[in-house]
């Protein structure tokens, strides 16, 4: 009972916060991405992929969150030349929205139109916190199976698109395409799917352009 | 701060209660694994190969934990006959000892020697609360990469074995076997490693050997 109550104080000060974010990013015209998935679902391969396709246009940061390492801050730099910075959460399983500030504060949003943050590889307690983004884009792997929406439901629900990654190796995994829209959609009709594969380029174009149209969306607004 | 000094209070009573789940267990004579795991790592598989290996010289229980959904204690009762309950953790991340011990009290100790709780898939969590376990397995599997010691330190650090899974598909992945063993003993010098593919069976008598001969130490002691 303590720890429920605790926990709600916890996220209703991250929602206001989220606001505070939100605002900022607004000002500054820095259109605000949280990328979400389970450990090894692919999140840095779909950054080194996107990134280089967007940055013609666009001026790109990201923020690479992990418990421990800094092998994916290195991976993302080297692929795309983007600004990487690599924040460690000492242990937190999830990006609070007071966390997500102080690293856009660490990376700077001046000069940039487009900000990253690879999340904490974790299909639970991320969906829990608001970052503030603009986008929460959630991966789930075909090796993991199309059956994961039931299991993790706030995950989905709170996604505003669901990319399906390792596509190539769907027949061994026994993944089903029919499956995995119809148990994303139980959680949320409204999730954009995107179907990728990093290895032969499946996907990617229509996931780049999907986030550009967001992106110059918001931008062009403000 | 105040997250912080919560947390850690939850730690100690939490460590606490798990000092009596082993006293009731060392009294019953049961045998309780904790297994560990990102989502989609083979958890359900590998029960489900493990568990008819184990049924003629043990009565076993499993308790299947998830946010939401009974498919996986469903498919396991299918598969092995063993005596399964489903607990979900209404959004929780991981398995308290409390909650542990209400899942014990819910499945009945009388008449088991071999318990195991499949944990919910999450590489972080769950590694920060002790259940009152005999033995916390941990599976890697390899579509989610060698270097996740290296980003998730503790699910490795009180992981007494690791089984590697899903092997048969190392070479698609770029999976090194040595790199596997050097993250996993850079955090936990002392973990037994296991390399599993529930396809073709590889490996599986091996950590049945490992459970089988742990259970037996403890069970005869008792």
């Amino acid at each position: 009972m303590e720890i429920f109550t605790i926990k709600e104080d916890i996220l209703s000060r991250n929602n206001e916060r989220a606001k505070e974010v939100r605002a900022l990013l607004d000002e500054k015209g820095v259109f605000y991405v949280n990328l979400m998935s389970s450990p090894g679902a692919g999140k840095t391969t779909v950054l080194s992929k996107l990134i280089p396709r967007l940055s013609d246009d666009f001026r790109i940061g990201v923020i690479e969150a992990d418990l421990d390492s800094d092998k994916d801050a290195l991976t993302v730099e080297r692929e795309t030349g983007a600004k990487v910075i690599q924040i460690h959460t000492a242990g937190a399983c999830h990006i609070t929205c007071q966390m997500s500030l102080e690293a856009l504060e660490a990376l700077g949003t001046d000069g940039l139109d487009l900000i990253f943050l690879e999340n904490v590889g974790n299909l639970v307690c991320p969906a829990e916190f608001d970052t503030g983004s603009d986008m929460n884009l959630v991966l789930l792997s075909v090796p993991e199976g199309d059956d994961k929406p039931l299991k993790y439901p706030l995950m989905f629900e709170v996604a505003d698109a669901v990319a399906v990654t390792k596509l190539d190796v769907a027949e061994i995994f026994d993944f089903s395409f029919d499956n995995a829209v119809k148990n994303i959609k139980k959680r949320n009709e409204n999730a954009e799917i995107f179907f990728t594969c990093a290895v032969n380029g499946k996907g990617i174009d229509e996931l780049e352009q999907y986030i550009r149209n967001k992106a110059v969306k918001k931008i062009r607004k403000d």
